[in-house]
């Protein structure tokens, strides 16, 4: 028997990140949740040109330096400079522009009055303050130099880096790519969701359930498939998927029965390996490879199924998208108390209570029940050496919203 | 001029949640996210048959009370039961049924004997141990009765959601859908992403990100696109826009300059509003209907654009969809003083530190500096009260990961 950490340790050492990919910039919108492999550095200058940061008048400030309330400097205006004009304008000396926020600063002015210091005039205007060489003037490059990195390798693409990324005039980035994710599902007694279900048969929920924890954790998902319960149909299933995926995880077929067939499939591979690991829920696993691609072997039982993802197969994906493996965690205070088995690591199901700070145990903690999956909220982190969970003691708990 | 909480509220009370539709429970994987809008009962039993919890001999009881590692008892297995059996099977009193986990108990039989407690016999089988009435068994029901609810109403739709949704036997369930989120940027100054940039001109980095984010939280972006600089090209793309979108967000244009179309498009409309907000960044905003869909006008600044969709657009959508429109906030300490303008509520750029547990700020706080937008990774709110941050205080911050 492994412990917990012995098999996650070997299930994310099992795994490498995916190779890089040139993309479009334009098309960032699909690269969000991938990370860059390496850095960004910026073709342009930001601001492009130097602009005014208000609405108002372009001036040399020297001009209006003994401009007061009550003591006004008159000036003629030479025009309106919209955002988005594209003209090269001049300053003439002792006079000005009208500009708007953003719009370029024609050459020769040095600073913005802000049009309420003024009477807002369109032919002449009054200039009724003072301003310093520079006041509301963005420079050229003062956000961003050419070469400047703006985003480092490594970076996990967010909504937040849209801008800088599309205004750096750089057509292609490296990401790695969203690891495609294959899952199916073995036993005979399922039937497809929408099936009629006969005396013996379940429907196959835990691959619809497996799909969607993929695409939740930012995964692509290849296919969602069954596979029939012979280790033939098994071994063709995972052959044909290795072409297209970049992980496959199957649920079912692990445990001691004697049909099991992800064991009888592979049992004998020199590629692969089932153990037993100290958790509950979760025990059986299997880890191993077909054709080069990354297996993983999940038990059957739908929350046996879920907690194996979140802590192996998430962790596994996250690495081969050049992400952080770690699961991410917070601190809650135990509410009310329960029992876990001796000598193996437990995630309890619980809810919250008080904003998240406690937790309390839900439902039965059997491995087949759908409803108490269906109200949990979080994972509780019990340690093997723990058989009783105390009140007012702290716990590390997974929650189970938010997995992006 | 308004507080940042008097406008947030009358914007979170313009909008009801969408109307309910019925949808198909098979396509679960496009239902995640969205919220149950009555509660879900089970059609069937959950187990739908009495079965097995373990790999090993259906038996009787009473037949093995006296069974020991010493002394077992012998007796005859009458056939193999695995997973998926359809046949309505019986035993006989004095035998046994091999069977397998999640496989249909035999009518007569009351407990299974795990495999580890026999010699594993397939004609007959010495069984080692005796077991209490309904060891290893799963009752028909047990988990789940006709009639229970699985679902409560408002519930928000999850991956763990999916197994019990798939098997209670119902067809249909009633969601509130995703908000559509028409995207819409103006400013002639914009050249779309991969057009060649004059001087003066800028990539409109606004609405991508804004698709973005719309994305991220978990809307529908039903169309991203740029309007004229005119306000007869903005009012005739947001009544287009009016007719598939549940929501509109607009950028630029609502600021004090002599040609902002927002402004001047809807200035002097009834349902529409130009407020000023005691806030920083995102003092300019516009609030409205167009042919009775909600539009919220932010202003152009990228970094006041984000802010803006983050406090105001994202809460109403979420009201939207049935969910809670509050923005989820966490506690840090601040690492590094900054200071803050006098009577506004500050949304400073932040990065963490010390595993998220302290802040400090990053950057230039100017709403034009993409290069601090894409470093930051999160926005501490500092009271409009306050105009220095001191170093060791505590503040909430809006994390801008995870934002689903």
């Amino acid at each position: 028997m492994l412990t917990f950490d012995e098999y996650q340790q070997r299930v994310i050492a099992s795994v490498g990140p995916l190779p890089a990919q040139r993309r479009p910039t334009a098309e960032v919108a699909d690269l969000l949740g991938m990370v860059t492999a390496e850095s960004v550095r910026s073709a342009v200058a930001l601001p492009g040109f130097t602009n005014s940061a208000m609405d108002g008048y372009a001036v040399v400030a020297a001009d209006v330096q003994r401009a007061t309330e009550e003591s006004p400097v008159e000036m003629p205006v030479a025009g309106d400079i919209p955002a988005g004009d594209t003209r090269q304008l001049e300053l003439s000396a002792g006079s000005c522009w009208r500009i708007m926020t953003g719009a370029p600063l024609p050459t020769g002015a040095d600073a913005v009055v802000q049009v309420e210091l003024t009477d807002g005039g369109t032919e002449r205007v009054q200039i009724r303050g003072a301003v310093d060489a520079g006041t509301a003037v963005r420079r050229q490059g003062e956000d961003v130099q050419p070469g400047d990195e703006v985003l480092a390798g490594g970076t996990l693409l967010q909504p937040r880096h849209v801008p800088v990324l599309l205004s750096v005039g750089v057509d292609e980035i490296a990401v790695l790519p969203r690891p495609r994710v294959a899952v199916v599902s073995t036993g005979d007694e399922l039937v497809s969701p929408g099936e009629p279900v006969a005396h013996g048969q379940v429907v196959d929920s835990n691959g619809p359930m497996l799909g969607a924890l993929a695409r939740e954790c930012g995964f692509e998902v290849a296919e969602v498939r069954r596979a029939g319960d012979t280790a033939e149909a098994v071994r063709q299933a995972l052959s044909e998927l290795a072409q297209t995926a970049d992980l496959i995880v199957t649920s079912g077929g692990v445990s001691a029965g004697a049909f099991e067939p992800m064991k009888l499939a592979f049992e004998d591979s020199d590629h692969f390996e089932f153990v037993k690991v100290a958790m509950q829920p979760g025990k059986p696993q299997g880890i191993g490879t077909v054709a080069g691609t990354p297996v993983f072997a999940l038990p059957g039982n739908p929350v046996s199924s879920l907690v194996s993802f979140l802590l192996f197969v998430a962790p596994a994906a996250r690495v081969l998208a050049g992400r952080d493996p770690a699961v991410p965690t917070v601190e809650a205070a135990v509410a009310e108390r329960w029992t876990s088995p001796p000598g193996r690591q437990q995630f309890a199901r619980v809810v919250f209570d008080e904003d998240g700070r406690v937790v309390r145990p839900i439902g039965g903690q059997g491995s087949h029940v759908l409803g108490g999956l269906a109200g949990s909220q979080a994972l509780a982190i019990v340690p093997a050496a723990t058989t009783e969970v105390a009140v007012g003691e702290t716990l590390r708990v997974i929650p189970l919203e938010g997995l992006a």
